[in-house]
């Protein structure tokens, strides 16, 4: 079973892939999909979704989880995130590849017991249950695979993933 | 010269079609794209992004105009529609169609005359520039055909349309 992580940003979405072997998440890959802020929406937009298609042909996921957000301030930024969202969403139907979303609460809570954690502790568990020799950076990829791997844990409860 | 103009909302999704014979405007189409709202997210973004696929494919646009919005308040408002044009705008690059988008003051000005002009007041200048027999409706749909008539304008007085 494969899962990909994504967390879609103005400038940066982060990516974590994760594959699981006996009952156990081991990392794959993750990184940034880069986006030139020269270019117009339209070009951005295509370039993520493009970018998330080739995740999906290369890893062939079995699930794409994301983290669902909530803005309390800025709309803009919501707008510009909604975007960004909405072509990730669309790359993995296009992939029929089932997409999940997590609240910031469910996947703290699910990764470090603690639903009011700090991010930095949520990294820290992220390196410890994937045995990374590091903290994973930047930042996005970190949060795409802590939503990656949530959905692991969330999914086998519910019966939703191979227990290979 | 045919133009789409397409206004994403939470639950409606406005569209309006319009050419250009003789340096006028004329109507082609206009209406609503419903979006089920019991399916899921994945599914309602793919909704609309066939639904404007389709809508290029019937009416080979050159130009997608879609109004830029500005929140002040919801952001979660912000973030539902954000996945919904990025989903249009999605449609119109992988049909080739260029997006143009313009703020809501160029809008009321270039179809009015006047940046703040109310809502109504918009309608019934579509009405008469459009020669229709009564206001569009519902708004989503008039909305759409303003943003279509503004690209016209705006469009031709920098020579990016054919003059007909």
């Amino acid at each position: 079973m494969i899962i990909l992580g994504i967390d879609p940003g103005v400038i940066f979405t982060g990516y974590g892939v994760i594959s699981v072997k006996e009952k156990k998440p081991f990392l794959v890959d993750y990184g940034i999909i880069e986006i030139d802020r020269e270019k117009g929406l339209p070009e951005r937009l295509n370039g993520i979704y493009k970018r998330v298609i080739n995740l999906c042909d290369n890893f062939c996921p079995g699930a794409l989880a994301l983290e669902e957000i909530y803005f309390n301030k800025n709309s803009r930024t919501a707008l510009t995130v909604g975007h960004m969202r909405g072509a990730v969403i669309l790359a993995a139907v296009h992939r029929e590849v089932d997409v999940f979303t997590y609240t910031p609460l469910q996947i703290k809570q699910t990764i470090s017991g603690y639903g009011r954690a700090a991010k930095e502790q949520i990294q820290r568990m992220v390196k410890l249950i994937l045995g990374l020799p590091e903290l994973p950076e930047p930042d996005h990829a970190g949060d795409a695979l802590a939503a990656a791997i949530c959905h692991y844990y969330i999914a086998r409860t519910m019966g939703r993933v191979n227990r290979g």
